[in-house]
Formats: structure tokens, C-alpha cells, sequence
């Protein structure tokens, strides 16, 4: 894994005193530059025109030496060339098709653009670039997430812990069980992801959507548009206004947000067991590490805070995607401005997915970097020890015919806290349980000697999960190499 | 369709000194309470309750008669009975069984709920009756409105409406292919929501997901879960905790909601069209409908109106989704209360899919409702009949190897605008344009003739848009049945 | 305090079966139905009309006998009328004045809403209906949970707890300091409340703003609307469209939004402060209680739950009402179907200030109903007590001079931990600090034998907290009497 | 008015190929990189650290020397040093004071600092630096705005406009009222931003919040407190724990997003007058600008558009205001990254203000920039003369005695409609309504000479609203001088 923002921006030096976005200076991934900055956008609807011109001239509408004459124009273009052009026009697009005529010949100039509309770039461009930034950078970031998700499992599957709900001791489970509920959750989501963006389409259907001006020059509109984006990987949209349908990138949209609750999810619970008084598991912290400006004793869940906290900055943006969702008539323009956001959003969710990859894994030793207190596990588990045997007693009795089995313990838990005695005494000194507890088979009765047996089958089925996703990320690394 | 709120509330008389939310009073959909009232809720958590007593009779864990009891002991529940009880108690699971069990023989009452946390009860019921509530009402709705827009396409296919992009004329399309543009987009939601409800699942694996309880009685805890739940129509989440995954629900409400959005798009561009100043479609409006308590001669979009406030009422309710998916360790209670509210998403959005297809569609006589009017859309396309016209000139031009054909045409425009000539009129007086006008075939040349002829293949396009939705909803129509 | 929903719905018995929202069945605050209901939005909308002809009366436009009948008229009407009428003529504020006019004298009916318009009515109706609700039952109650917070502080003002941040031990602090900062950002919220409740307008200015019809009739069209307003206690919008400006609700129901983070913030903090390893305090458990339908032992914090889950499921309502912010020109409709949920907002805050209240303290005893565990305040606080000592021995060390004092204990601390010897051991075994120790004054040093002394002015502050908020109550109290 | 991001950056050329977020690159307002950028947060980070030095000093307990040289320190550091610290380190605050402990004499390095916790300089800093840039930048450009607007209201208070209701025509109004509309509720928006700005607090009350660090070193830890605050212009948070209290910037940002809301309703108002068929206000169109990249005849709402779309895209981060409002205990730092992107909110806001105020008012020739059509207003208005005299005749005759003259003029409106015939004809046609108007007096029945007459005081209550907010504005530019 590349390393994100910290080393990165301390090589170029990021003109503190010009920004504003935390996303540019300090949260900032260098690995999707190339798709997701400002200069990639340009060079994407770039790809875009060559793409069309290409078209063009295998419909013979111009010469094979006019669409290379455009496409090589189009490979030098960077973003200050065509700031500079806007700044002028007021218009972006036609700052960038101005910008390739300057380079090309009055021969090939008529061509460059011809037929489309702005967003039949513009669209296609996106769909391209945010299709390759979650495929080539995100998806690949996800699936080292998951390793890693999926060696702690293995690794602790076997190390009971106490479950809890509502913040309360309730019955065992293991740490390995407790991860492998993400590492399901996970990898459903990537297997989402990885889905939304084969539903991402372009256009390339003029102004209105209708092909007006393809219509002039080709009796198969549709085809041409059809040829045009398979010749980007893309499929068009079903039937396009002046934009494409906005559904696709919504889920898409969705798709990554609710990832962002999964792993928001982790951070928080990580978080609370690291608290002082449950010290389950702890973030590492280096030697030079300073936890407090004031307090050097602290050792805090920065990271786990951070990926949660990320997830509060950028989870409300689906609100702008769904506002976007609506577009007046054959489109407004008020989705323009907002769109410009998108790419930040997925910069935002690969940063804090690297962080908490970073976290709780340590690539180069190919261990994990959380920490994990055995002892404190096994304190914690203890403390409830005698209380957590309720359940399985009141299930016992009921198998054993107890006709009121849940009120009974429910009555004994009560005695058992009044008395200060322990569980078992009073179970014990209560005589007419005797004569159900005599008909349950001893075999069953040993959840009762030790808590830590009543986990089920937390051992077996977390095994189970990591084994299985371990096999379904071969198919997705594959499509997606590092 | 049956009819929503008015008519059934008129019949129940409806407590309005008793009730605080629209949802009750005013926006309601009587179809919707066999799934989704809190009567119904009580009524599904029983039928999960005696799916488990039969499973339990199936593994020999109790007799059939046992089970049989449960069962219809069930039945009979109402949720004045198990209120009354959760007053006592404080516990809302806990109360049904004790109805349940109060209902029973002392020999069936250790059956009642046995191995069973509530959530197994509560989220495996959520599941069951939202998808029966979509599946059997929302979907059926949401293909009448399909409908409604598949035969407004055709109908209105090749009548020419100028388009429009930021609110000004750009080219023209037609009236079909503007509403095909919704049945493109909602056929495909359809098919996400109808996809989003096969992955609802429940789960039957105790209070913190090991299967603790059920491990007690059978070897293989997790077959006697899929066994229960596929007898209800579910399968299992992959691994819960006490709380089934709540990205499947997550899924499905964002495929609601951006359902939700994309008639709300359909609403926002049909009360435009109604402007005074556009009026190219309206609302029916009856005899003794009153449009303003004091201006007698208004006729105002309110069904459109209405939609749309729906949209923005309910569309935030996601941001609770998604702060849902965050849960505390084996679950913490906090989306308890707010997943209370997840079915009057669902009654609001369906409240608004009837209103709006009323508005556009008398079920009775299968005809619109919408009132277009053809004047209008003539009228308004010709006030831009000689400007949009500059497209096809300028592509023309093009083609005809003018080097600079956007820049010339633009500013033919500015002039016409300046010296108040018509369009045409430029163009011919300008002698530089005719070297490319003679070069350009007369069949081309005929868009410039008529403004209604550059709409390329809007008509061909909404028709085959239409048709091809007409043949898919067959598939769901027979899934679906109403 | 009347008590909430559970009580009274028994009594109406709801019919659940009709119900889809849970703020009717479940969270109903029965108190606030005679101002929120639809019922009181009915007569609240009847008032106003009352006072429209008292004020034509005044005006001599229509005689005081005439203003009477209205008035009279006006007293008995019911939302079952008026619904009635309405699904009739479909206009709610129309079929209002229909029913008025129908039960009085020809020469009365015309005086009836006359120069009004519907949104006259409506938007004065609420401002009046909300600010009654607020004044009288929200304020009140909020009052009861500010003056349970204060004597909770003042209760507890000095036992020692141990401060908190990132979830890791910190400095001593007082279970009443906690508190304190509760009753200091809760009474601010109250004064916010109260005062944006009186900024709430009416408007008498016709359809689009202008006094049209007003000026038809008066030669001092805002004197009219200053007056009728004045004698119902309201002032008038600057300006008015068709509707009042919507920023003085917005700004009441962020006041409404922001005072429930902060008790859904306390409600957090007792939440985790109840987890089964930290158990400083914990909800009142009654006898009869069932914590989980399988897991007799549990004590769950659920009230404490259930406060946070209802500020996740009605926060979000503020996206609304900043998109109803935004009405077309003179207004579009598309605010009036999710202004009608405002109501709703408040009933569910209302609910939660209550069920929080109730939790913590107990009305009739005037006691706290809210279980402290003295001794795990105790055995928590000296979990840390080594390494709490880590700050003011830093401080200390650097008013004596040492030039690197943090990152010297920040070793000690380091040392501590690696050779699980006491804090104090190590400081004593490293020689070089001592020629600093030295200088220290005695009385400083001993907040290094006993942690608890390190806290600070925590006991004077939050008893000046507790004080100052019961003295700024009582002016409050006298204005808004229960 | 110092000119926005394109011209700025120009100069500077940022780098787009390491640049995601838009606010950066497209929508920059250089004014305020002074105070929000990162390398301004560094800069108001040392003040504060300054501030604490100068106040050791004068309570004695450093020099006036030491203090002198960590002020001097102080003002050379830049965000470069202390990330490059902070990559060592891992704490931003601890990484500042080690920045500035590097270029001191030992004697003065333990005073750095001393008695701080990096919350005391954060949350001071935050709150000086943000209020240092919305009076100086943001309230400035807040009150341009509102000249302009009062300008135009001033320019066109007389020009008749119909208004709008739901889209449809409704009454008479004039553009100068229209625009009144916005000048009441911006200005009154401006009073309070103004006010809430002088809530922002900070704070100096240690690392949970009781003072602790100071209690060490001086005996009345809040005045010490107190004087520091005062020195930098601030007061403090009546109590805090680690951190200030969140309402104060809550409500900074509440009023902040409620102003948002005004300008995208202004803007959506605008877009909407602009459409092809309405044409009453365009936007001023540059002659080297270019509409569309294919349809060289569009004239597009673009900036009104761009400030609908700021608006959608940061409206819904009130949602992470609202979320940060909840830290748990004594803090938990969930709210730290979200906070950083805070400024960003403002710089979007204060960026939206600058390009509306420069669409529609040119500062240097002191003019309108925005375009108003005389001949379409008129025009517009001509359109339903006829019907909108139907509300005065309404009331004419309710005044006149008519029993029920809104069903009756209702119906002469459906009989004109019906008939075609004008409105006026079917009145005199109708003899039953002769005995009414008959009574009505001459003075009065001008208004149905000439719909223009009934526009009610929209002259008088324009220039009224203007002037008024003109006085208003002087107190602001005296306190917010550019």
C-alpha cells in the first residue's frame, strides 16, 4: 500500500497559506490523483474527445488523420490551459475544445466536439474516471481492509469474550466472532461497490437527449452512441436529457456511504473497548507518540476517532446527491456545482479505510498492529461470569418442562444481587428447581460449571465466514489488481 | 386502486383531537395497515412466534400438539393485549409471549419462545411483513404509475414540446419522450426495490449471534435458523449479532427513497410546465374545487405540490438509516425507536406514488387526467423556432468544413438579437456562409425549414422506451399480483 | 408533571390498528393535543378568523353583532366538520370558512374571512398554536429537567469521579461538575427557546403580501394587521409574500434541534457510564421489569436509549426545514404538506425531555430517581490514581524550572508501564528530578499523594452552576407556569 | 469588492494535478485565507499560546522577558514547521509547542504552554479566527449584498409585476416589493450573525475542565481565565469540559446555513423569472461568453444556478454540526476532523454572497448588472388582467352585502373560461349582480379598471422596507468596516 497524504504532501510541500479543504492538505490520498484532482478531469473529457473522434472517423465522417491529429492535441492538455480559456469564455467545455483547435489544424478543427454536448462529455468523463478510481485505487484498498478483517478473525477466533448489548455483559462470544460480523458486512459491501460502478453509464445523445445532431449525420444514433462509449468500456444510459440518468451514480453514492457505516461501525466499537475500563484491544502507540499536550500518560483512540468522525463530515453528502436527483426539465444546472464535490467524497472514504487498514494491520510484517489484552478479555468475562449462566439455565429448565422457567431465574438473578450471594449458592438452596435440574443430561449441564463453554458456536462460524470470504476475494483481486 | 385516506378515514372517523402526525389523519393508506400498523407488527411477531413452535415440533423438541396450541394461540393476538402488558412489565417482546403463554397449557407454555431473543422475534417479523407490505402493495402501486407514463408516452410520442435546459429553450423533443425519460427511470427503481425486498433477511441465532440457546438443543443450530426462516419465506443473515445486518434494510430504504426522488423530479418539472406563463399541461380540476380562499380564479398544481413536499418530508429520514447501521458492539437499543418509524416511510412514499398517478391517470376510464394543452407546446416552440435553429446550422457548417462554425454561429445569433432580424435573415445576408450552405445536401437543409423537424429520433426512442417497459412489467405484474 | 402516552392511551384505547405513526400510539404526549393535534390546529385556525371580524367590528366595517355571531360560530367547530367539507370543494382553509358561514345569518356570512387568505390564517394560526405549546407544556418541562440536573449537581457537587476524554482515564473530576455542564448548556438552550418563541410571526397581508384586498376596505392596511395580531399576541412579519417569512421558525426549531442534542448528549454519557465495567450509574430497575426476553439478568440502560434513538430519528427534520426555506416567488405549495409534521418535531422533543426527566428523577419524592454506585466511582478513580498524577507533575516540575518537563514524564509514564512499577517509585528513582522537586512548595505537592485532590476548582464551579441556573429559573418559572 | 478565486489564483496557479476539493481551485476566496486557511489556524493557534504568555506574566509567574521571547517566537512560525513536527509526533497542539519551545532559551521554555491543554488553544483559536473572518470578510460582503438589493428595490419599487402563487398568477405586486421580500429577511439575517458571532467563546479551564492545571499555580483560576479570554476579545464558556461548550458555533452555523437559505431562494426566484417564456430578469451576458457548447443561443442562469448549488451542496453539513454537538464525558474527539471543515462551510457562504451580489450589481459603476424586461413584465402582467380582478371583485361585493360572493365570482371565472369570453363581460352580463356593485363605492371600483391599481402599498411598503434597513446597514459598516 501506498502511503497516503503525510508523506506525500511533505515532498510538495502543499501551500498551507492557499487552502482551505482539510481533503488537500491532511486528509489527502495521493493515489487517486490521477483520477479524481482537477487535472485528471480535464485529461479524462480529453480522453473523452479522442474517444469521439476516433468515432467519427470510423463512420468515415472524417479522416483517420484528422482523429489522430485530435487525439494526440488532446494528450498534452493540462488544467491551466484551459482555466486560463475559461476565465475568458466563461464556459469550461468549449474552453477545453478551444484549447485542442488551438493545437490542430483548420482541417481537423470542424471535428473536434462535433455532435455533442457538453455533458455528453462531461458525463462520460466522470462515470470514466470515478469507475477507475474505485476500481484501480478503492476497491483494492477495501479487500486489504478485509485481509485484514479476516486474519484477526483467524486469529482470535478462538479467544473467548464477553458479548455485549446495550452496553451490558450479556452472553460469551469470541474476539474472533466479534470481527468476523464485519468481515461479513464488509464484504458484502464491497461486492455492492463493485457492482454500482458496472452500472455507471455515459451518453451521447446531444443537447436534449434526442441525438439532434448525430441525426444529422448518422441514420443509427444509438449505435453510434453505443460503439462510441464500448470503445471506453462504458454502456449508455437507457434514454439520457442534456445528462445522464442520475440514478446509477446514486447507488454508487449509496453504495460507498453505507460501506462508510460499516467501518464507522468498527471504529466505534473498537473505541469503547479500548476504554480504560474494558481494555480489550488498544490502537499501538509509537514511542514517540505523544497522547495529550498536557496529560503524558494518555493513550487515545485517535485513529478509531478519526474514521468515525470522517464518516460524520461526509455522510450527510447523500442528502446533496439526493437533492441532485432532481433536475428541472431536460436539466438544470444546479446539480453542477455540487457534482464538482463527488470525487472528495470517495477521497474521503479510501482515506479513512487506509487509516483503519493501517491500524489494526501492519502490511509489511503481515501482523496485526491492534492490540489485544488476553488478560483483560478474560477479567471482563469473569465479571459477569456467574449472572451470564441465566440464560442457559432458563432454557434448560424450560427443556426440562419448567412451566415458568424465564421469571424464575429472572426472581433468582433479583436474589442473587439483594444477598450478595453468588449465582449458583442460590440456584442451589432453591429447592424446587431440584427436580427439573435432575432431568437435564449432564452433558448440557457443563455450560453451567464454565461460562466461557456457553459460546455456541461462535468458534466454528467465525472460522467459517473468514474461510469464505478469503475464497471470494481471489475472484475480486483478480479483477481488481493492486 | 382502492383509494387511499379520505374516503376509509371518512368511514372510521378518524380521533383528530387524539392524533398528531399527517401520517394518521390526513395522509394515510388503509391498505397498508394489515403490514405495517402496529396492530400488524403485533400480528407478525406472532406469526414468527408460532413458525418457531413448529420448528420446535419438527426437531421433536415438542409434540405437534404443543405446537399447535401455540399457534393458535397466536392468532387471536391483538396489541390492546400484549400494551397492556408491555405497561406492566416494560418489555415489549417479553409481553406477547406472556399473552401467548397465558393462552396455553402448562405443558406448552416452556415452548412458547424457546431459544429465542427478542430480536429474533422482532427484526425476522420487520422483515417479513415490509417485504409483504412492498411486494403486495407498493410494487402494484408503483406499476399503475409505470403504466400511467408508459401510455402518456405513447400517446403524446410525437407531439413536439420545445426542451428545455436551464429553464431556456434549447431543441426540441416531444411530449413522450419527455415523460419516457420517467419510464426509463422508474421501470429501472421498480426493479431495485424489487430486488432490494429479496434480500431483507431474519435471523434465529440468539442474544449476541452464537447461537448460544439453540446450541443447547440441536447440533446444527444454524440449519434449524434457515430451516425456520425459509418456511416464512426468508433466509438468514450471513452472521448476525442480536440484530440481523441493517445494510439489506439500508438497501432497500435507499432504493425507496431515490424512487422517491425521481418522482418527485417527474412533480417538480409537472408543476413548471404548468406556469401561467407555460401552461402546456394542468391538473384536472372539478366543478367544486376551490384553487384559493380568496383569488376565485386559481387552478393550482397541489398534486404536484404535494409530491414534492412528500419527497422532502420523508428524504432525510435516510440520514436515520444510515446512523442506524451504527450499532454498539453485540447491538446497543438506539435504533430501536427510530426503526419504528421505518414503515411510515414507506405509507408516505406510497401515499405520494397514488396521488401523483390520480393526477395524471383516471383508472376508471383508462385515460389521462393530465390535460395537455396543444396550443401551448406549438405556441411556446415557436418563440424560439428561428434560435434553435443554430445548432444544426452550426454542425451543419461543420461538416461542410467551416474551420470555425460554433464562434460564427454564436455570434449570428448576438446579431440577430441586436438588429432584431430574424435568424434566417442573418444567415442569408451574410455572403462568408454560403461556400459551406451550398456544400451541405438539400435533405439536411430541411430542419432549417421547420424548427419540429430537429428533434431527431425523440419519437422512435419513447416509443421503443415504452414498449420495452410495457413487455418487463408483464414479468412483474405476474410476481406482483394486485 | 401529567404523564405521557402509556397512561392516557390506555384510557382512549388507540386503535392500533389504524396507526402508523408511533408519535400516536407510543410517544404521544397528551398534553400537547390541545394545542398540536389537528383538532387544536382547527380551532386554533377558527380563532384567528374570530379575531379577523372582532377586528372589522372595531373598524366599523361589519357591526359588533355580526363579529359576535362569527365568534360564537367559530367556538364549536370541529376538524370532523371541516374534513368533511373539505374532501367536498378539496381546500382545507376554504371548507373552514364554509363551515362558519353555514351556521350563521346572511348578513354575518360576508363578513367571514373577508380580505383574508388562506396562508393569513394558516401561518398565524400555528406561530399562535406553537408558541401556546411551548409556553405552556415544553417550557415547563423543560424547567423540571433543568431543576432535576441541578439538584443531581448539587447532590454530587463533591464526590470525585474521574474525568474522561477519548474514552481514556484523565484528571478528577465531580460527579456534580459532570453534571453541572449539563445544567449550564441546557438553561442557555431554555433562554434560546424562550426567546426564539417570541420572535415567531403572523401576517395579515393577503395572497401575495401586498394588503390588496385590505386596501380596498382601510387607508392603513398594516395598522389593520398590527392591531389583530397585537390582540391575539403576536407581532407581524417586516414583509410578508403569501406566507410569513419562514426564518423565525427555522431559527425555533434549530433552538428545538440543538437543546435535544444536548440531552441526547447526556444520555450518551449515562449510557456508557452505565456499562457493565464503568456501572458509576445506572437507570432505576421496578420489580416487575423484564430486561430481556431471554436474558433474565440484564439491566439495560433503556430510557437512556430510547432519549438518543428519538433525537436520531427527528434531527434530521431540520434538512426540511431548511429546504422549506426556499418557497417560489409569492410561495410555491410545496412547504405545506412537511410544515404539517412540524407539529410532530415538537411532540417527539417534548417526549424525550419528559421520558429523560423521568429517568433521572423522581417527581413525587423529589428525589433522583437516577442509581449512583459510590464505590465504583471509587474503585474507577483509583484505577489511575498513579498515572492521573502525570499532569500536575509535569506543571509543578515546570514552574520549578525544568526545561523539559512534559517529555520527562511522559517517559516516566512510559517507564511506569514497562516495569510495572508504581508511578510515584519511578519519579523517586530518578535522581535528577529532585533539585526540582525540591523547590516545589509543600501544599502543592499534596495533589501528589492523593489524586482526588487534583480537581481542580470542579466543587465551587459546579455548585456556582447549580445556583446561578435555580436563581435565572425562577424568572422563567413565573412566565411560563405549569 | 475584492475580486474572488479566478483572478487570485491566476497568480498563484494552483497546482489542479494535487488538488481534489473545489473549494481550493474553483471556488476560493482569497480574502479569507488570512483566517482559514490552515496556515492561518497555525497563525491563531500562536496568538493564543502568545496571549497565555503575556497573561503568566503579568500574574508574575514568568517574566515579562520570557514572555516578550515566546511572543516574538511566536510570530516567525508557519503550518510547515509544525507538520513537519506533527509527522514526527502525532499530536498537532504538542507539535505547535515544540515548535516554538525550539526557538527559545531554556529559561523560558517551561512557560510555553504551561497550564494549557491543546483544547484551550484549539477551540480559542477556532473561535477568534472565525470571528475575526465573518466581521471582517463575510459580514462586509453580507451587507454589499443588501445594498444591492435595497438599490434595486429602490430602482424598481414602482415597476407593477404580477405575482405568483404555486406558479400561476395571483395579484399585482411590484419587482421592488419582490425584491423588499429579501431585503427584510437578509438584513434581518445579518443582525443575526452579527449577534451570533459575539457568543463564539473560548476557553482556558484545563484538560476536563476544572482548572485543574491552573488551581496549581493561582487561586482564582477563572478570573485568570477570564483575563486571558478578554485580551484576544473573547469571553468565556460559562463552564467546559476539555472543550467549549458546542451551542455557541452551532448557532454561528445555524444562522450562517439559515442566510444560505434566503440567497438560494433569491437565486431559485431569479432562475425562475429567467425562463425563456417569463423573461422579466436575465442575467447580464458578456459578449466573448459563451451559453452552450453546441447551442450557440443560450443565455443560461448560470450564476444563479452556481449559488442553488453551493447551497445544496453545504446545507446538509448542519447535519455534522448537529452530530459534533454530542462528545462523550469529557470529550471524545469524534468532533475533530469534522470541525476542521468548518471554515470551508464559510468560505462556500461567503463565495455564494460574492457571486450573486456581483450577478446582479456592478460596484464600480454603481448599477444594476441584472437585466430587467420592461416590455415582459408588462406583458406578463396583461396576461391575466382580466382574472386577477376577480379577488377584488370578491371583495367588493362581500363589503356590498353579496352573501357569497367567492362562489359566485368563482363561477363567473369558470363561465368566463367556459365561454371565452372576457371576465369583465360576463360581470355586466350577469344581472343578479348589478344591486351590488351598484353600492359599491366609484373611488373603489377603479381597481377593475386597471388590474395595475391593485397592487395594494407594494410602493410605499418597498421604500418603506429599504430605507429602513439602509439606516440599519450604517450601524453594520461602522462595526464591519471593509
Amino acid at each position: 500500500m501506498k502511503e497516503t497524504s503525510e508523506e506525500k504532501l511533505e515532498g510538495s510541500s502543499p501551500r498551507y497559506s492557499e487552502l482551505f479543504s482539510p481533503t488537500d492538505y491532511r486528509y489527502s490520498v495521493p493515489d487517486l490523483l490521477p483520477f479524481l484532482s482537477e487535472d485528471a478531469y480535464v485529461k479524462y473529457k480529453g480522453k473523452v474527445e479522442a474517444a469521439l473522434a476516433r468515432q467519427l472517423a470510423k463512420r468515415g465522417i472524417c479522416s483517420k488523420k484528422v482523429s489522430n491529429e485530435i487525439e494526440k492535441a488532446v494528450e498534452g492538455i493540462s488544467a491551466e490551459e484551459v482555466y486560463a480559456e475559461e476565465r475568458r469564455i466563461k464556459h469550461d467545455v468549449r474552453a477545453l475544445v478551444n484549447v485542442i483547435r488551438s493545437k490542430i489544424s483548420d482541417e481537423a478543427k470542424p471535428f473536434v466536439h462535433l455532435t455533442a454536448t457538453s455533458y455528453d462529455i462531461v458525463d462520460t468523463a466522470n462515470a470514466l474516471r470515478i469507475k477507475d478510481a474505485i476500481s484501480r485505487v478503492v476497491i483494492p484498498d477495501l479487500i486489504k481492509l478485509e485481509n485484514a478483517l479476516i486474519e484477526l478473525t483467524l486469529k482470535y477466533s478462538k479467544t473467548t469474550q464477553i458479548g455485549r448489548t446495550h452496553g451490558q455483559h450479556a452472553e460469551p462470544i469470541t474476539l474472533g466472532f466479534f470481527t468476523s460480523f464485519y468481515v461479513s458486512r464488509l464484504g458484502q459491501r464491497i461486492e455492492k461497490i463493485s457492482s454500482a460502478i458496472e452500472d455507471l453509464s455515459g451518453k451521447f445523445a446531444g443537447a436534449v437527449g434526442v441525438y439532434g445532431p448525430l441525426s444529422l449525420m448518422v441514420d443509427d444514433p444509438e449505435q453510434f452512441e453505443s460503439d462510441l462509449l464500448d470503445s471506453l468500456g462504458l454502456k449508455p444510459s437507457e434514454v439520457s436529457t442534456q445528462i445522464v440518468q442520475p440514478e446509477p451514480m446514486t447507488d454508487l453514492l449509496h453504495s460507498i456511504v453505507s460501506t462508510f457505516g460499516v467501518i464507522a461501525n468498527f471504529a466505534r466499537d473498537a473505541r469503547h473497548l479500548q476504554r480504560t475500563e474494558i481494555s480489550e484491544i488498544s490502537e499501538e502507540f509509537s514511542p514517540d507518540q505523544v497522547g495529550s499536550s498536557t496529560m503524558p500518560q494518555k493513550r487515545n483512540p485517535i485513529n478509531f476517532e478519526n474514521v468515525e468522525s470522517m464518516w460524520k463530515k461526509f455522510m450527510p453528502q447523500m442528502i446533496t446527491v439526493y437533492m441532485d436527483q432532481i433536475s428541472e426539465h431536460q436539466r438544470d444546472l444546479t446539480n453542477s456545482l455540487s457534482q464538482r464535490y463527488v470525487p472528495e467524497l470517495i477521497v474521503a472514504f479510501d482515506y479513512a479505510v487506509r487509516r483503519l487498514t493501517r491500524t489494526i494491520w501492519n502490511e509489511k510484517s503481515r501482523k496485526p498492529r491492534l492490540l489485544v489484552d488476553l488478560e483483560m478479555l478474560d477479567k471482563n468475562l469473569k465479571m459477569s461470569s456467574d449472572k451470564i449462566l441465566s440464560e442457559p439455565l432458563y432454557i434448560l429448565l424450560s427443556i426440562a418442562g419448567h412451566p415458568d422457567a424465564h421469571e424464575t431465574v429472572r426472581k433468582i438473578v433479583q436474589e442473587s444481587i439483594r444477598s450478595k450471594k453468588s449465582f449458583l449458592e442460590v440456584i442451589k438452596s432453591n429447592g424446587d428447581l431440584s427436580q427439573y435440574l435432575d432431568r437435564i443430561p449432564k452433558s448440557y449441564l457443563k455450560v453451567i460449571d464454565d461460562p466461557a463453554n456457553y459460546r455456541g458456536i461462535a468458534v466454528e462460524k467465525s472460522i467459517k465466514i473468514a474461510e469464505s470470504w478469503k475464497k471470494k476475494l481471489s475472484k475480486f483481486q483478480s479483477n481488481h489488481p493492486v
